[in-house]
């Protein structure tokens, strides 16, 4: 088969369509045609030589996709060939095929597109976990969402809203605040201009940027606030106020999906599969995809997502 | 009444054994005739003036106690005159009678005197709602308990060995060490002698610490650990390192029972009395008790817990 290749660490110019061993399905696992495959911000680092995929795990990127079952291998009761599908995946989406343990495919949700679909499993997967299973973001609570325009903050946005939250979500421009206002955001911060720590007061906060926002983040939690991070996009060490934590009794919850067991991401992907897809066939959440473009031209993709004007998802497409 | 004040900020000697008005149950509290109360850190910070009690609390020192039940306000249905209970308080224990919100308050268990009962409310409803309830050690994880030497360390080991966790404790002295070892402790460390997070990896650490120990107990956390922080011994101001916690997909939690509200405190102590208590009346877990003082003597029971020396609880007798 094809697989995008990482050449060597380097820009989006590394990264190489070209011929690769063909996977093959282990015990427990599900090889997947794949039809879509999606960019997140690990694919970059991976590509940059800051993120290697964990042991075992396929060395192309690409954390997820969507796709019909090829073959199954032993002992995998849930998937038959030709089903339609789309994956969690550990690394290898960027590629023609991808075998993946059961736990982490789910059937492609009714009501949208094989392809759009390649864009759910990422953001689905860790706004569910993060936002509802980890910190419990409970109705009439309110939820910060930073970087509301990528992906997973589009996501977090719609399905905060769909179970009765208040949303604040923050953006660099204005055309992204209006696009995160029409998502459903109750309230929307433009970072470049104000200070979301003088502005907003919330129960969970879903957070991508780390040490450089950490202290106005506690500043920003209510009592019994929860502040969630899963991106270090400005920095991995800060000072932090123990006692301001201890007397608003907060909770801070530092996690990465990618490097979860797969019983554990199994857990995640029944939670979504339950409760994320009949929102989205019933049309009340939707992926909000930026651009599609070819697989071979992953390198374009990869630029266009280090520019950092889209919203949503940029998917690649066999 | 009689009970203890704060003349000013101040040593053990600014505690003052004086008349006082009466207190009155309101709407949802009862009185009790106080048998006994305990010492706590917070206490001694309070004679400090470095922590006020919590807006609508009791002046007073003394955030737990033993007694009698002497009146019960309106509302009150759960509980009689004549009940021989004891209770969490937010504060007011060091007195001859004290007004608590009935969720506050539990029967005094079978098996131990009404006087060790005192010092029991602070220690079991701390360990169970931040060992248990929050970070929910499971059988088999392992615990780390700093401090292990203070009323909440030895209850902590207790409690989680009663329930099937192992558990490394720390003290600064070998004979404290050895009572930790008989209390239940599967292995301990001298922290004046040895680097705790070079010896230990736990699933849970109970902190006392703060920012002396954060970096330590980061390092010393396994994959999904829990670090609960509630209190500030060694400072509140620490540089974290956010990415060996999203690594190791750690939580930190910061909290303190006394600011909470009462509801909250309810189903801390409805906790308590349904899972600790059985083990109290059994004999498996026992209240570790090192002096029993005259009330009016608070200054010199201060003056020991200042020191250092003690194991367990300190009491206050009327």
């Amino acid at each position: 088969m094809r697989a995008i290749v990482i050449r060597e660490p380097g820009g989006p110019e590394v990264l190489e369509w070209r011929e690769v061993p063909d996977p093959r399905p282990e015990r427990g696992e599900v090889l997947i045609d794949v039809v879509a495959s999606a960019l997140n911000r690990a694919d970059v680092m991976q590509r940059q030589g800051f993120y290697d995929p964990p042991p075992g795990e396929s060395p192309y990127p690409g954390l997820e996709c969507s796709g019909v079952v090829a073959e199954v291998g032993a002992d995998v009761a849930q998937f038959s060939v030709g089903d339609r599908v789309c994956a969690l995946l550990g690394g290898g989406g960027y590629a023609e095929q991808v075998a993946v343990p059961w736990q982490q495919v789910m059937p492609a949700p009714d009501g949208i597109s094989l392809i759009e679909a390649a864009g759910l499993p990422e953001v689905a997967c860790t706004v569910w976990s993060n936002v509802f299973m980890t910190a419990r973001l409970r109705r009439a609570e309110t939820l910060l969402v930073h970087g509301g325009a990528s992906g997973i903050g589009t996501m977090a946005i719609q399905l905060a809203k769909a179970f009765g939250s208040r949303v604040v979500a923050t953006a660099g421009s204005q055309e992204k605040l209006d696009t995160l206002r029409a998502l459903g955001a109750d309230e929307v911060v433009n970072y470049r201009e104000e200070d979301f720590a003088e502005l907003v007061q919330a129960d969970v906060i879903l957070d991508i940027i780390g040490a450089k926002y950490l202290s106005r983040n506690i500043q920003a939690l209510r009592t019994n606030g929860r502040l969630v991070i899963i991106g270090l996009q400005g920095g991995a060490t800060a000072e932090i106020d123990l006692l301001t934590m201890i007397r608003k009794r907060l909770t801070l919850h530092a996690t990465t999906l990618r490097s979860r067991p797969a019983d554990d991401k199994g857990v995640i992907v029944r939670g979504v599969v339950d409760n994320v897809w009949p929102l989205i066939s019933a049309g009340a959440v939707r992926p909000v995809i930026y651009a599609e473009m070819p697989m071979a031209e992953a390198a374009g993709a990869h630029e266009m997502l280090d520019s950092g004007e889209h919203v949503g998802k940029i998917l690649l497409v066999r």
